[in-house]
């Protein structure tokens, strides 16, 4: 066991080694001439000048919410049940956040260095632009990747030694994994302002930049006259690369740690503790980073005319089927034959199918995604035709075709819902997620080279270099773009398949059974959470919006009241308009971020967990609708105005750049913008980040759902008439404990006193199971739970089987443990490590 | 009872007399010189030709449907359970296709008459120009409301007799309830098809007319020269009346009986022979026509400086107000005062206090609805100020507004769900729907007298009549704007209220308990059913993108191979246009009237009753976000175009008609069309017919969710060990009736021939609880149920009270009113009127 345990963070670390020597290399590429150099440092200043300004608001939140945290991990008793947290889950928390602005950090810090070095490179060929490109997501990948392993295995192994966990059904466990959601909530609290302050920030620069400089002034995208223009590229970096890596880094987390979670809830006997549904997530990970390193090998093109795209869906496609066919193999060698989680039982190939599922659902999420977002493709061609009647017809073409493209990927996801399910119950559909981020790396590296190739033709322009340059990285920027969205498409199905994971393993946490849409008050919970989306959403396209017309007012200052900017005499002051996205971008996002992580606290506490479920599915559901139909309508627009520079065939008439059907397809483009790159991928977080809100909040709620007298009254388990029979056969009241008779006359069971004991229904007291199953030890000598001999042991109040080990699992899991006296154990749970889930009646729930 | 039972349709003739006699009045009024009569003969006969049409296509839907109803109807046992239906339910469902297209009918037919009568009273004053416009309303309000009351309580009486229901807790009024379900799904069909295409054609040639009339020609709208501008106003007959009317009819229809199938399920004794919960609903319906028709009489006005928007509120509020007042007196007399649905416990008074939670429900929907999208306020404004940066700045305006619209709506649809919920149960939800929808005759005239003032407005233009002719209609119009969009609001509301009430009832006929959104097939289904609402949006708002082309071509064409028509020398040929708009709307309202209609059968036949509860759940919440979104953010649209007209002020400078800024809003209100009047408003049927036809399949797909043994093994009923307990004690195994011994040393119980009786959990039979009873009845001599005595008759195999009453509660209502042995009765039930609701271990469930 321990050599896997330490593997884990040693494969973090190696990604980390190879990401130095990566970074290492981009730096040492030739970074052109003097001018290249003075407009790329300006890019590189104006990203760490929004960096720094965003960490210092978010220093002040971390700080907020860490106290908030070591608070709760002093409370170990709610309401009379155990809480198994601790203060370090603050310390989690930090470290968490830490290292997402960190992945975020490393991503901007080599991305603002590969740009101007991709300039240059492609001054000599495509090629060798490729590949500094490429390199450079490359270290963003690898950062994010190896960072989140390693601090999610190094945390694991600090937490198992400093709680003690000897046992994985034991309360240290719990702590020490209750602990690590700290981590995770740290990394995507981080990741939804670096996501939503980011995405404000590139597309009110871009917006900004695009309105005054393309449409009133006249000058090209990129002219080094725009004030705004830096901005813009000071945007692609803090939102498409910063942002998008604190994303993934997110969701590779919550990704795992969901897994992790569920993981600890399955008893089984294997090589490692019985630790290995837990650890499994971790290395397939770890390892995908390592197939990843492989998979970029295979990104490398022969000169000019070779295809970038085939290069890079060679490496992604490749390091995803040899970390599908590495899953095989580690899943069949760690986990034992026969697993069994909350009832659903399952063996260890149908884990890897579940594997296999996920893969698929990415893979087909992407391909859908590309179709309804690729040039030349039904969809962007059909809003090409409807430009051709204006601005209004575009954005109805637009709409139309997100709207539509919901569809196959909500089909999709269902889909695999069900298949990852139908393997292995919920550890099945957390599993598919994981399966799927395995590979993080490599799209991350994908993703990250489309925002510096961008950057690259920007600063091309700037220094007016020769068309062939441009022409070089526009190549590039236009597989960029289509890599964009098929990243998106990625990240979408894994933020949803993530918020299953999470939503199953708060599920467990809060002590809830089922989240039933029947009862009124969690419908009302599923509409407002239905909700949350549309006004998240209107705030960050709002604030795109507002922040643009600053921008907008402040180019249109620059342009009149500085002279000689149009005539390349003056320079215009490009760190006002950098100052202007960064404080806008800043106070935009802490209203829907502030949406975000209250609005489970409050449900939660105000209406009890499940309440709270029916609020995270709306979230969900909604979410993920509003993300893909905002996303793919933005990419789409996006297409159909880039396919006008080539030119467009309208009703048997061409169209270039400048006609009226190209202004419309402008006007969608602007549009879209807000949709794919702010409100689309904060979806994304918006719902993990909510989920894992629940999830550390659960403990302290899950009480207050669970007060009810019905926890003990469930079907196969204890009710009155069995309470009734137990009271005949051994004359002690189940719930107190006291001797009782059965009073024919009454139909009821009376202690000596004549106080009855039959009240089930009502008020009945928390820990009734508890003392019933105590009471059962002591009058049959058989362990309720597991069927099997046992003893009374006055000394601890504890009812002991034979060899010692305990008959009481009442504390956690609550009800579900309670067997009926009746109840035998399965057969193939006599090795006496699989307790709880082991009673015969509750085979087949 | 049998006064109130004949009183209901009598209340419904009443509206309709009333109706004929406004309708007279109305066809009294001048129509105007010749001129103008015969471009209303235009309109009229161009809505007539659509009628037409449509219904042709829809005669065959309705007979395919009815003969797939009619074999159902055959069907009485599925599985062994069986099922309280009829043939007849084509014959309903029949009539209620005919119903509503003929509440459709009535509606245009008398808009189409009112339209030229208001023009001509608009040429002496305003006063009689909103008297023969609101008249014209009004017959369409009566008929909408008569109609439905008529229908429903007069089948209702035929059903009682034909089914020969003496009991309201048997099953021969469950089968004419369910009977009456053919009624609502005809309703709702016909209303689905008119909205859909209805909203198509009124849009497509809405848009048409604008593009190549108002851009291109640069002729005002409603230009006589402009070729589609008869199809123009027909649209508005065709859309905004005949759609709209049966789409109220719809909503209508289906509170009213989702409040009766619940009341059903109520056993009260009452002066109703236990028939008040379900005549309840009628009632207060019936008489809030007559409430509608007092309230009529205060919208007057004095004199051209009047308030119209004043006028139609006072008697919008009086109208309301008196429903209210009457209902408490209804409610107080007719219900007693304790009653209990589904083990939740409420008085009469809660009954009263859940139709006040309806009533300001749809009274805020109302007001929020107005604020977002009437002029001056600060949601348009900003719309306008965004404006002045362009078409898209314009655009994501709008986006934003709309989604920032659905916060305080569903706030309060969920406060009012938790509210009416905690009053009266599912009962309360569905009453507060009826409630809030009593007054629908005063709400749909006030709603159809702005489009009959539209088409007045536009025949004065196309008359070229005097300015103040116009302006006079053009007062009447903006109030029309606002009615228009305050009763979208109130669609909304009610079409969620309805569909929840729907949703019970499904629940309740599909024998399910819970829908829970954490077993991973019904997330799926959830997930499915929240993405349909995006798919039929984009189908819808595509549909009108299509036909619009369709008729700009058509309208290019004329004006170039017609000559003179702009010199008035020449007639466009209008008819083309009609013809174009009416073709395309009945082609493209079938795909997605297909998909309203088939996804509940598929969902529910294949994957059972609970994730078709998931579907409908998702399918609801979505598309209650959509349809506020849409119709906000196009009425939105609309008002910010339309206060260019008065001129706006941005920025410090005054902007009017034909400046920059207008000519973005214009491309808003372009985009906003469909969304307004198309896709948005069918949101509201979308949900209502999709909870409609999974009701009507509810009992066939009933069985295939409730096979599993589970359903005899609830909290509180029988298990293991009571089955147990009861094989000890009377020697007889309820699952055979066979006799049976106990066995200590394997601890099961054992027939004489040494078979097993203790499979409560694998293959137990559906009617095991039947036969648990039985044998109870048998050995204890108590019955089951009640706990009073009984005594089992040999002759008809059935256990009877001591005053001959059965005690076989297992048929239907299934486990739910399997009590255990020793349930007792609770002490408000000693009258034995209730038997299913009144064991004690059911109490507080």
């Amino acid at each position: 066991m321990n050599t896997i345990l330490y593997l884990i963070p040693a494969l973090g670390l190696v990604g980390l080694i190879w990401m130095a020597i990566k970074s290492a290399w981009v730096t040492k590429q030739d970074a052109g001439d003097s001018n290249m150099q003075e407009l790329a440092g300006y890019i590189a200043d104006g990203a760490m000048a929004f960096l720094k300004a965003e960490w210092k608001v978010l220093s002040y939140f971390v700080v907020f919410v860490a106290i908030l945290l070591a608070y709760s991990g002093t409370i170990h008793e709610v309401n009379g049940k155990e809480i198994h947290s601790s203060w370090v889950i603050s310390i989690a928390f930090i470290i968490g956040a830490v290292f997402s602005a960190t992945a975020g950090y490393i991503g901007m810090k080599v991305a603002t260095k590969a740009n101007v070095r991709t300039t240059q490179a492609a001054r000599t060929s495509l090629k060798q632009a490729l590949k500094v490109s490429f390199t450079g997501g490359t270290v963003m990948g690898l950062g994010v990747a190896g960072l989140a392993v390693l601090g999610l295995g190094g945390l694991f192994i600090v937490f198992l030694k400093m709680f003690n966990v000897v046992n994985v059904d034991s309360n240290e466990m719990r702590t020490a994994i209750e602990v690590l959601t700290g981590f995770s909530l740290g990394a995507e609290s981080i990741a939804l302002f670096a996501r939503v302050g980011g995405g404000i920030y590139t597309k009110a620069a871009d917006v900004g930049a695009d309105l005054v400089g393309k449409v009133e002034a006249g000058i090209p995208e990129d002219d080094v006259r725009n004030p705004a223009t830096i901005a813009d590229n000071v945007g692609d970096n803090v939102g498409d690369v910063a942002g998008m890596g604190a994303d993934l880094f997110g969701s590779y987390v919550a990704t795992i740690l969901a897994t992790m979670v569920l993981g600890q809830e399955i008893n089984v006997v294997d090589e490692f503790g019985g630790m290995s549904p837990i650890l499994l997530p971790m290395l397939i990970c770890g390892l995908g980073i390592i197939f990843s390193i492989i998979g970029t090998f295979f990104v490398r093109i022969k000169d000019d005319k070779s295809n970038v795209q085939m290069a890079l869906n060679l490496g992604n496609w490749s390091s995803m089927l040899i970390t599908v066919a590495a899953s095989y193999f580690i899943v069949m060698w760690m986990l034992p034959a026969k697993l069994s989680l909350r009832g659903v039982e399952f063996s260890n190939l149908d884990v890897f199918l579940a594997i296999v599922v996920g893969t698929v659902v990415g893979a087909v999420m992407s391909i859908v995604t590309e179709y309804y977002t690729a040039m030349g493709k039904p969809p962007v061609n059909s809003i090409i035709q409807q430009s051709s009647t204006g601005h209004a017809t575009n954005i109805i073409g637009g709409l139309a075709v997100g709207m539509k493209s919901t569809v196959i990927p909500i089909i999709t996801l269902a889909a695999g819902i069900m298949a990852s399910y139908t393997f292995a119950g919920l550890y099945g559909v957390a599993i598919a997620a994981a399966g799927m981020m395995a590979t993080t790396a490599m799209q991350l590296a994908i993703d990250a080279f489309g925002p510096i190739a961008d950057n690259a033709g920007g600063i091309a322009e700037m220094s007016q270099l020769p068309p062939e340059v441009r022409e070089r990285t526009d190549n590039l920027d236009a597989v960029g773009n289509t890599t964009a969205a098929t990243g998106k498409g990625f990240a979408i199905a894994s933020a949803a398949l993530t918020s299953l994971a999470l939503f199953a393993a708060f599920v467990g946490i809060a002590g809830i059974d089922a989240i039933d849409i029947y009862k009124a008050p969690v419908l009302a919970g599923l509409f407002v959470g239905g909700m949350i989306p549309f006004i998240f959403s209107a705030l960050c396209i709002q604030a795109v919006g507002k922040a643009a017309m600053d921008m907008v007012q402040e180019v249109r200052r620059q342009f009149r009241e500085i002279p000689g900017i149009m005539e390349y005499k003056a320079k215009p002051e490009y760190e006002k308009c950098v100052a202007i996205s960064t404080k806008a971008s800043i106070r935009e996002m802490m209203l829907p971020g502030a949406i975000a992580l209250i609005t489970p606290v409050v449900v939660g506490f105000i209406f009890g967990p499940e309440v709270l479920g029916g609020l995270l599915a709306g979230v969900t559901v909604s979410g993920v609708l509003m993300g893909i139909f905002q996303s793919n309508a933005g990419g789409a627009w996006d297409n159909a105005k880039k396919s006008f520079e080539k030119g467009v065939m309208i009703n048997g008439e061409m169209f270039y750049k400048k006609s009226e059907p190209h202004k419309a397809s402008v006007t969608g483009d602007t549009v879209g913008d807000p949709f794919k790159d702010t409100s689309g991928p904060s979806m994304n977080i918006l719902i993990k980040l909510m989920s894992i809100v629940s999830l550390v909040i659960a403990p302290y709620i899950a009480v207050v759902g669970n007060q009810d007298s019905k926890s003990c009254n469930m079907p196969g388990h204890w009710d009155n008439a069995s309470m009734e029979a137990q009271c005949k056969e051994s004359g002690v009241c189940p719930m107190s404990g006291k001797a009782c008779t059965w009073d024919e006359a009454t139909k009821s069971c009376k202690h000596n006193d004549g106080s009855v004991c039959d009240e089930m229904t009502a008020g009945m007291s928390k820990d009734c199971c508890k003392k019933m199953m105590d009471a059962h030890c002591k009058a049959s000598g058989k362990c309720a739970a597991s069927g099997k001999p046992c003893t009374w042991d006055e000394a601890t109040k504890t009812c002991k089987h034979n060899d010692g080990s305990a008959c009481d699992e009442m504390t956690s899991a609550g009800a579900k443990a309670c067997c009926s006296p009746e109840g035998e154990m399965k057969p193939e749970c006599t090795s006496g490590a699989a307790k709880k889930d082991c009673c015969k009646s509750d085979a087949g729930q």
